[in-house]
């Protein structure tokens, strides 16, 4: 079969790589039918996830069918269409029983297209397949259920409810690239009364809109903390998403928290912010960070069966499979090709 | 009467000043009978709150007996025995209607001793009466009432709430001061597995055995990290309460904790902390800010007198009030004088 | 003045009565502008209410403007306009420091238009004033507002957030009535995947359709149970909100409810209902019931400015301030009238 | 083997039966080395369970020793001390993955001694033995590890959890039997102010102070609802556990309960109670009940680790494995022999 592999950074191929079997009993192999590429899989390309090693095959979300399954498999059987989530979770470690697989300490968590081999290629080994895969339901399309194999619960869960978003609530969202857009989506679902985002590309801002953030700000040349004080009789924002991952948004979201509010950080991040608790530890605020850990996903299932959320809509780019390589160039130039996410599919 | 009277940074004296009389109709002026010294009070004398004005009668803890009301005064009668907390609540702003006193929006939050006189007096007289004292109840001593104007509620809300204490849990408390001996305390009410007292004096660490902390540590030699690990087959605590205020405890609070698990600042920070994010994005940690509220003192009061707290022992040195200037002395010297918390009583 | 005064079961007339004044230095009266008739003052003219006695003037309703303030009213002057709740706090005692203000222990809870005078007259004493109206936004319409002063919080607190409802949920509606139709309303902030509404009156049904229900059942001829356990794969609703106040309503939602769910009464009821333990000890069911506290008021008022929630459309017939008799023949004949909530107007 | 055989109401015997093996590639066979017997196992006894059939070996708690596992079984090795709860949980299916594993849909539930053959027997055959057993820790006994089979965590997550216990709440546990006691020693972990249990046999009160009880109430003579009242300024307790199962014991909890109180049912019903909603309907209170999900084991196994809770107290008589009829006959005549917990031990 094709994959694409990692050969170290800024290096990456597709190409002819041994189709992966059953290794465990709890694994399903599957074919995938739609695959995309995260911003996190662009971090890798750089070389800063170290544990990604040469020869690794990258892609941690797809949409597929099972093509076969180990011994201990339960709940799937060839023929199956599934979502694979960027989250494995062994099932029966710790945090796996407190619903935090993200954290999973039997073997899972984030390691497709990280520790093990991943979902950019025809077919994918998926470890603990019962507890690492989703059944697709009727009446929803591949492209929007492939959204959640990452961004959808991430922004969701990590975003969202982490930020504890409730009725008629101020959100303010900094950043509005794909997990951005996402969280505001999130946020739609409790019917704040404001979403406002904050980014410096006038292209994110717009796509924000669409998807429902009603106040933008272009912090270029606007004050983010000015327009959320005017919506909050000067208190601030209930919660502020940060969806970027450096200091300076981070530190933006400490600023624009009410007292009593919560900043909730999507954003990966790479170096340490200043948290200014000389002015914070009176404040009443709560900071929250986290890996997404899926336990949302048949919630968010269940949304995009009943048309409460239209998360297909974040998709700009198509192609074929065997387009990889033209596809990752279009996600990393998202500047100029304003690209939110890819979608790559074994049918087309 | 006289008074414990701010003159400067550096400079307060017992002196005579005019006894306060009812302002607006909801004030109540209250003869103290017993009241305390708070680490703020040497924060405000070094300068460090310059809202503090000369002139300033300080203190803000305080148990009384009711010798006047304003018109509008609904639950206080002359006679009645009160304790006087740190916050005032205007009882009717957004922030009051959610128990948020401490953000009270309508005059209140911490004013005594800070924006208004203080309890450090024969009498003060108290805003807003009604919502900002409490009953005392049967059955318990003025000192351990006096424990909750301030540091029983700050060390229960804002570090054993906040931090979301349970049951089983490993908690570990930096900083074994009064305020942190008052949230192992309150730690202790929710039957964690073990409380790890983290401190750099021995007195300290003493103290917190005493009130509770089975693990002690002393971080002039020994490694808190490893033993926290020890304790969690290395992950880390479930909580960790910050209860000194500068910098590097905060940190170490940060790398403390588990994954999933809480951060709870208590500490008073006058500086900026850093904030490793390239660790912490991943790890699911929640980090809390917070002034006490004081929603909690009908409850800690109940636990008085039901006997299950108790925060008197936290007493260790006993004065006449006219003894002020003797015992900030005692109290500003802790180290020496390993006082934690000094009472000075109108009746001795 | 004028006022609808009760005059024992089955009698009320709009009559000359004195008008009120200030009794209590926290009391305000409030200039009646717009007010509505509740399904409780038809309880109370049935004699169902026995501590309404004769002589008191009905209604706990209203949008008003302030005209005069006691001496202790901080927060309101003449010539605001204001909403006037159903629930008086006291705000001092235990349960107004919860926000449990329908509890209130200090001569709150719901008082007006039944152990005090109330809201159906020109003019309107309301006591604790500064705790217990809410100033109008800019932005949203007399009318829309009125509809805050019971309905919409009771729907909202004591069927959708006791009912904790998610997104995604399940909900069941029992009765599409005001109050249910409030709940569907309230219900839909948390964008459920189904809010199925459960009636007997074609009518309420499609009212319940307009406010937001995706599947009506008519009982006189559908098997509810059926149609949610065809949504729910079988489990039963996630919440089943009771909106009627009869034993077989109650009984109805007990049976409705999936294992793990939530049973929110919101309905008045009059006679025990039977809780068939024998069936519902092992299935993890959670039942609330609850008097309005109205401490979600500030939300809805935001929700109501941000046009997240059109409460309005509960209004189908609208009338003078003096035909108050005519009011309530067509509000008491809903079945025939069609009435859902009648508005009158003093400017009408 | 030998087994304790259910042979139709009223019949029971300890007979030699085969062995278990392996049957599924999940299973574990567990050598039994402690059992106890279960209320329920009394019920099944009088014919109450229909769902257990002639020829079922009964028994649902054990402690014992792995001595073979399947090919899937990834936690567990021949050799391991387990404790093998009454709970199985396959761990992939929709309540499995919300921890709510006694409503597991995918084959597991409270199926030992019940659907599938049970542990009072030589040796157990356990399903989905990764997430339905719990490793020993170091420094228990057998004993208090035991009691966490069942229990334990009913009376911690049915009734102390579900009642939302909180330090300084006054609790009324209404039957002091095992599950009873278990419930105080569970609310005792949060500190309430008062434990008041109620119970009609002296024997049982004396119990009941022995675990934690400050306060008991011979209801045959005593007021309970007086006493409670007394403790609470008439406002009734914060939290009413039910650990009977009859519906006089449900609807006195529901009179004992306070306005914005929790009733927390644990009692196993088999007729249905009368709701007095005419009362209840504005009193804010909660109703809960449910099937234990052991979600709270592991948190229990550190708290038995640490000394802080002492289930093991609740152990009257110990008998041989040999000796089931005299252990049974000890157990079901309560009343004359003082018996709680029988254990029987391979060991002696």
């Amino acid at each position: 079969m094709h994959a694409v592999v990692y050969h170290g950074p800024g290096r990456k191929s597709w190409e002819e790589v041994p189709k992966p079997s059953i290794q465990d009993d709890t694994d399903a192999v599957v074919k995938v039918d739609s695959v995309t590429i995260c911003g996190t899989d662009l971090h890798i390309l750089k070389g800063d996830v170290p544990a990604v090693t040469e020869g690794r095959i990258l892609g941690h979300e797809a949409v597929g069918t099972v093509e076969s399954v180990g011994s201990g498999v339960k709940n799937l059987s060839p023929g199956d269409r599934v979502l694979v989530s960027c989250i494995t979770a062994c099932g029966s470690c710790r945090f796996c029983r407190e619903a935090r697989y993200g954290q999973c300490l039997g073997g899972g968590g984030w390691i497709l297209g990280h520790l093990v081999d991943g979902t950019q290629a025809e077919y994918v080994r998926v470890p603990f397949a019962d507890t690492s895969t989703f059944a697709i339901p009727a009446g929803v399309t591949d492209e929007e259920v492939l959204m959640l194999a990452d961004i959808g619960p991430t922004g969701y869960e990590v975003g969202v409810l982490n930020g504890h978003v409730r009725p008629g609530d101020v959100v303010a969202v900094v950043g509005a690239g794909p997990i951005g857009l996402s969280s505001i989506m999130g946020a739609k679902l409790f019917s704040p009364a404001h979403v406002v985002a904050i980014d410096l590309a006038e292209s994110r801002l717009e796509a924000a809109k669409r998807v429902g953030a009603d106040v933008v700000v272009n912090a270029t040349h606007d004050d983010a903390l000015e327009v959320v004080r005017g919506l909050t009789d000067g208190l601030g924002a209930d919660v502020a998403i940060e969806a970027v991952g450096v200091p300076g948004t981070f530190e933006q979201c400490a600023a624009l928290v009410r007292p009593g509010g919560t900043v909730a950080n999507v954003g990966v991040h790479g170096k340490p912010a200043t948290l200014h608790l000389e002015d914070l530890w009176i404040r009443d605020v709560t900071i929250t960070t986290g890996l997404v850990d899926t336990y949302s996903t048949p919630t968010l299932l269940r949304l995009l069966a009943s048309r409460q959320l239209d998360l297909g809509q974040l998709v700009t780019h198509r192609f074929g499979l065997g387009d990889f390589m033209q596809a990752y160039e279009v996600f990393a130039n998202a500047a100029d090709t304003q690209a939110l996410k890819v979608v790559l599919s074994a049918r087309s």
